[in-house]
């Protein structure tokens, strides 16, 4: 459109007339004053059409919520200012003229109501509209647009890994088939085998996109597709390396949450964690340790931890060592992947790490075997064939530096940082066993 | 790596002693002497194995072709400059120590020998190392870079659009079946719906990701998996808002790559092409009469181009228009989408535009329908039904602007700018309906 003024700007163009344009977010009939609060997407403005503006009066009637219109008028300082939430206070328009762009027709209900999830789901076309999903998902572009500036900064390339898998080689009952011609193709649950390989390219990669889990699970937790945000680095000394790398990519992305959308999280009331120099990192079995002595349960036998476990930790690296962010490493190897370096100073636990912060894993990492043979062996003690490897193996046959990675999720971060309990309220368009966009029928 | 100098930092080293690690790429027995050229993700550099450091020459003498090692040695200015493809020829290491990180089996062949397409795919862990393959792709790792940060430049939000999909509502053939629990779902052919529904909330959009296309065809220039650059803007005043956009974008990409990947280009015999200021347009019924007036053929007729035409019209743009691109316009509206928006100074044909560039379409784009009842009876006419689009027809219920955007293939316009004649040789792991990393069995 020409000539318009996003709403952000109405504040330098006080006495002038101006052309804004958006979509109806509250009208409010007193008569002869009809008030609009017009919305973009910069923000809100009052604005009045007063009955001596006898056509535009009539349209401003007219118009209702969601109508899409482009608008006239003068900018008048606010008689007394009114600082509303995320409402331009300073200013309001003295309406001249009225175009409707778009009509809508009777909303369900009252955009930014309280409904339930369901009903935000069904409906979010209309429901993201709200500012507080716009403030998540201007977060969320913030957030993802660090990691990657952050790793570009660091001399790492971005690949394009491919979700359309062929053999689903780790067997594993969490992948989708896919009707590819006349095979069955998979969606993948990672880039796992395409950043490895990548590293014997560019020594250092990245990738972000989508990965597919199929767990039969809706809870606040599941997500069927996620965003994974990944990397992975070679010539590493040891996996400490990787959690050094995560720990300077997080500094980084807090800053860059202040500098972009620190406006975003006060309207959410969220609070943007500090990171330290160095978050706390103790082993699984010192951690385990630790549950015992402070909760009395006993959970040294346990290869992962409990969500409560997760939570106590949590709690604990916050009020005992003044950190948002704990690292525990050295999980027992036999549960882990079969790429997993075993650590050579700990022998049996795994040369990784998971990152948590404030209650919940957000990261799985560690250093993975680069060494042809050493890899053969863990594929076939895992009871896997080493033949449906052969693509992947490929890159550890013909030569890989020592090198590991992390992966972490883009809409649990989101959820976390921002204090959503239900991760799908962090997601654009969630599918879960229930649902893709509309409800599926049971 | 503690103290690793990277390759293309060598010349600052000279006399020195440093210690640098990577892929054996070359080695050269010459008896007493043993030339051993490294590669790291930087760059390559010859080193020399001198019989004086007697346990080093041993050690050189059993590495072999893409052994990763870390070697400590002294940098020394070479006799003669020998400036040979990607060497650095300024400089040469004498060896004092190699310490092997990981090793290699024999290689089916020499990295860089020409195979063919086949073998190349059979064996991408290995053959991506290539130089050539390394150029390629730090090239498409740039030019995403680009479209992202010229899109968040001018107010567009990044979106993370599902690429899994419930109803295929347009009923094409072309779309794949996923097993979803106990549902058929699809993988996503674009972001279009999703980006569309995201003017409701952002006005401005761009999404990157993957796309789908069931195509049976295994030719030069079909992929099956591929990445889609996107955008969707609201408040346009007519499809030629996208254009000017698109304009904008190449010419802020070529910049970039100017300034990035200048050496890429050149190492792989590629010219950046310039923007005109306005790329030359013209209206498909225009191409079409220049068709029949230059080479007799008549395709008034058809609703769209001909490869051969569109490679015509490329090359009239070149030398008659100055332009390595060129916008052709108004395609007949029964042809295109039901979401295509009809330009109302052009009776039956669609407001719209696609972007040929040195032979071929790298993008559709065009104004859309943001009318509901408009778009209703669009998708009755198509003899679809409006219930199966009731998610995505929210939007347009509640409210939307006159809105547009294009979409734009990264493994085509990757393909394109470099002369690449296979766009599998510009896709990391391309997938067809032959092979998935392996090929597939008959």
């Amino acid at each position: 459109m020409k000539n318009r003024t996003l709403i952000k700007n109405l504040g330098r163009e006080v006495g002038k007339r101006v052309t804004i344009a958006g979509w109806v977010d509250v009208r409010r009939d007193h008569g002869k004053l009809i008030f609009i609060d017009l919305r973009d997407a910069t923000g809100i403005v009052q604005m009045v059409a007063l009955p001596n503006h006898e056509e535009t009066h009539m349209s401003a009637n007219e118009v209702r919520p969601e109508w899409v219109i482009a608008v006239e008028g003068i900018v008048n300082k606010r008689p007394e200012k009114m600082i509303k939430e995320g409402l331009n206070g300073d200013v309001e328009i003295e309406v001249t003229k009225i175009e409707v762009l778009g009509k809508a027709k009777e909303l369900p209900f009252e955009l930014g109501t309280d409904i339930n999830i369901d009903t935000y789901l069904d409906y979010l076309p209309l429901t993201l509209r709200s500012q507080k999903s716009q403030a998540i998902f201007r977060i969320q572009a913030a957030i993802v647009s660090a990691f990657r500036d952050y790793y570009r900064s660091q001399g790492f390339v971005e690949i394009q890994a491919p979700k359309l898998i062929g053999d689903d080689a780790e067997g594993g009952a969490n992948s989708f088939d896919v009707t590819y011609f006349d095979h069955t193709a998979h969606l993948a649950q990672s880039p796992q085998f395409y950043k490895q390989i990548m590293v014997g390219i560019f020594e250092r990669v990245f990738a972000v996109g989508n990965v597919y889990r199929a767990e039969k699970h809706a809870t606040t937790r599941h997500l069927n597709e996620y965003t994974s945000m990944d990397i992975e680095m070679g010539f590493i000394e040891n996996f400490r390396d990787v959690m050094a790398t995560e720990e300077g990519m997080l500094r980084f992305l807090m800053e860059r949450l202040n500098t972009e959308v620190a406006k975003e999280f006060e309207f959410l009331g969220a609070t943007i964690p500090t990171v330290p120099q160095e978050i706390p990192a103790m082993k699984l079995r010192e951690a385990q340790e630790l549950i015992k002595k402070e909760t009395g349960e006993d959970c040294a036998k346990e290869p992962d931890l409990e969500p409560a476990h997760e939570r106590f930790l949590c709690e604990y690296a916050k009020e005992k060592l003044g950190s948002d962010f704990i690292f525990i490493t050295h999980f027992p190897l036999p549960k882990r992947p079969m790429y997993t370096f075993e650590d050579p100073s700990d022998s049996g636990y795994a040369a990784g790490f998971d990152l948590l912060f404030r209650g919940v894993e957000i990261t799985t990492g560690g250093q993975r075997v680069h060494d042809y043979d050493t890899l053969v062996t863990a594929i076939k003690n895992k009871g896997l064939d080493p033949e449906k490897f052969s693509y992947y193996l490929q890159s550890f046959k013909y030569g890989m530096p020592p090198h590991g990675g992390f992966g972490l999720g883009l809409e649990r971060l989101t959820a976390k940082l921002l204090g959503i309990e239900n991760v799908k309220e962090a997601t654009l368009f969630p599918r879960d066993i229930n649902r893709i966009d509309n409800r599926l029928s049971q």
